[in-house]
């Protein structure tokens, strides 16, 4: 089976560093760039398209709320419009950045707050759906599987990636359980991979009480804020490998 | 002759308007896009881009230093490597609103200071002209006639369309007499058709003390601050237009 | 009875000019003044300081979101000590701004979407009191009549003075009707002045229906946006002048 | 001798962090706190001055140029009305926090390019000694020795504190060796203490080729950055109380 990992890279800014960006580049086979409006200023952008297109990895957009200080995570509510320029705007900027180093964009996956509320909210979703559709309808939208944003993707007529956390925990309802919960969020390498393999086992999202949500999982969503979660990331890697699974960039993952 | 009329465009800002941008539309050929860096946030952008397509006029990108409170016009002091990130950013942002409303991109002129200090660093032209070649070699740019920045421009093997000021006066040296000084701006429509008209029949720039230099001119920029400018700009496309010229978006004039 | 008129000023930014600032000023006895968040630059703060120190109005600080783009006017959710701390910043720049021009702050009012949620959150408003406690408890914070807001403040011990708004109709409930319902706003002068008389002759705000709800009201809300806001503002000024009203600066009114 | 160690503190912004607050803070007898414009959000501003005066450091506003992505470190361009303007805002932002928090501040330290330039460039200078001044006139300007910076402040009366830095060579004007020139850094800790006791024991700056320029010397400027530069902060400090030097405050070190 084709499975996809998927990691936010390019989230420095100026003179403030972020992110294990160099080890986790060889991991993972998508990275989510920032676009400037969260983090990552032109200058990280170029740069990280080109170590990403340097490791073969494919690129995706990363738009996030204009908020720098709040880094993307803080809501904001922004009429419709307003949301698909923005996303026009963030979206093209990169897949400007990867036109400039010879690569193209392969995908969109918004950042923080703004993929929060999409996932909740179908007005907002569909205002997503729409900038990525009028841009270029070829992009896929990575979304979390049984998201309003995946369903508006859907709609949009865009093609659509799931995705599932490899290191969080699911509520009946498909969405995560909030971080203040105990069990939210799997720090252990040997955890995230049992919880992978029992997603792929089930066909779906598994919630904590067993419940499951049966859905395709096109991606693995996996983190590198510090060195733990690239060894968890490297350890999954290692695992779906030696289960048979095929690693992939996200066109070849969906096209399946 | 063929000839262009260019104007900055979309410079708006959130609840702030700016310019006659409704007036000056029918008006000129070839709209230079503000690109959210010193004005022009990117509901601004869309909206100028759907109107320019509406109006038949070419759509540039407007490039410039980010500098929302200052308009773009102090001048910064920025490595070459940041210059060219941030102009492909920029431009790839103005071209993806473009795409998104079924048009495309003409060409580029920076702004303000961005666009002073090119004309007469040849290392700031040069990161300039690589950005725009990297991200799409076919884009004009439009720079000021004997500036480095056209200069750069050849030397990177863009296409270069030529302006010259319809409201400026030249010193010998092909620079634009500062506004601090009597004269350097001409205010009056009749003085900027005849000031347009010497131009046009010497061949070239025509300083204040008389001197030529010859250059080709293939647009003139116009302004739209205010009514007044508006009524000048209108007036000097009624003249050219009784003189014979033949006024085009930019790719026709400078293909002749 | 004494009573206060208060504004919004210093709403320009960078190039963009924004209200009738100098035939506002006259007019009113208090200002609120932009700190930079949402409009208002350092210069545009300093000069707004400046002109209302020479007309004899008091002086407030107008803090908002950092939210150029949006003007303030869109919801964003902070945590409380991020509220608080943001406050503090732009009060005290104010207050700075004040000091080097000779004058002193009187009062602090939140600008858009930060005054229209504090109205109905308390965990907001209480971080909002906080503030202004935390920076200077002499400080008024002028709040909405019947408001979470100015409950905050009563809590926080500071001196609070409550506004109605001259030129809006109220629900049962103290809130302004949304401006999408019909009778939401009134335009003309002659209709807010009779509005205004109904709330002082009833002692409290007076809803659409006519419900009455009782609360002293130190101040009434102008605005300045065009000119025949300005017309309002200056009948209004006029009419209760006539009815024997004492117009004067917060600290004056709300010690009576 | 009474002397002074100062240090850049508070620049880290949002969710990015940078520089060894914690560890400094016991070294240096003054913090220099960045104020919003190159780093430091207001919850950063308000944190770093919480614990600065927990550690009993006296408190420097560290105002800069606009610049974020650049962190103060790209020369602008600005007219003096708007360095003046936009000093007092900074300087205010942070002397608000330090009210807040029942502290005070006792100087004003100018970050990166803003600093270099106005240490060589009069006009400048004179804009931001006219800041302070608006704003406090007890502040102190902390200003590199024999800069045009420091005679600023003295023209403008202010009280001024000139400061050596503890790992850079100077040049027989005055100025700071270029980095790209060798010898240009100190890095090692003997090396810093060697070359501080030099200067000290010569009354002045000694420049590499010997020169000597007489000037008092109240403060030592230290950094941060990593493990290695506290280290030498804090050997620095050590050899400084051996030789029986009394390190204190700002103020009292020129009150001498």
């Amino acid at each position: 089976m084709k499975l996809n990992l998927n990691a936010d890279l390019g989230e420095s800014f100026g003179a403030w560093s972020m992110g294990a960006d160099a080890a986790l580049l060889p991991i993972v086979d998508s990275a989510n760039i920032a676009c400037g409006f969260h983090a990552g200023d032109p200058r990280v952008m170029r740069a990280t398209v080109r170590t990403a297109l340097a490791s073969g990895t494919t690129l995706g957009a990363h738009p996030a709320f204009p908020d720098l200080q709040g880094f993307g995570r803080r809501k904001m509510q922004l009429p419709p419009d307003e949301l698909e320029a923005m996303v026009i705007y963030q979206v093209a900027a990169l897949a400007g950045m990867a036109q400039a180093e010879g690569g193209r964009l392969s995908h969109v996956k918004p950042h923080g707050a703004l993929n929060n509320m999409a996932c909740e909210d179908a007005t907002m979703a569909d205002a997503i759906a729409r900038a990525v559709r009028a841009f270029d309808r070829h992009l896929i939208l990575l979304a979390p599987a049984t998201s309003e944003l995946a369903a508006a993707g859907q709609r949009a007529g865009l093609p659509v990636a799931l995705e599932a956390f490899a290191d969080r925990a699911y509520t009946p309802g498909g969405t995560l359980v909030p971080r203040s919960q105990p069990g939210a969020v799997l720090h252990d390498p040997a955890e995230c991979i049992a919880h992978v393999r029992r997603l792929l086992a089930a066909g779906g999202l598994v919630a904590l009480d067993g419940t499951v949500l049966p859905t395709p999982i096109h991606s693995l969503c996996v983190h590198g804020d510090n060195a733990e979660a690239v060894d968890t990331a490297r350890a999954l890697r290692t695992a779906l490998l030696a289960d048979g699974h095929i690693l992939a960039g996200l066109p070849e993952v969906i096209q399946e």
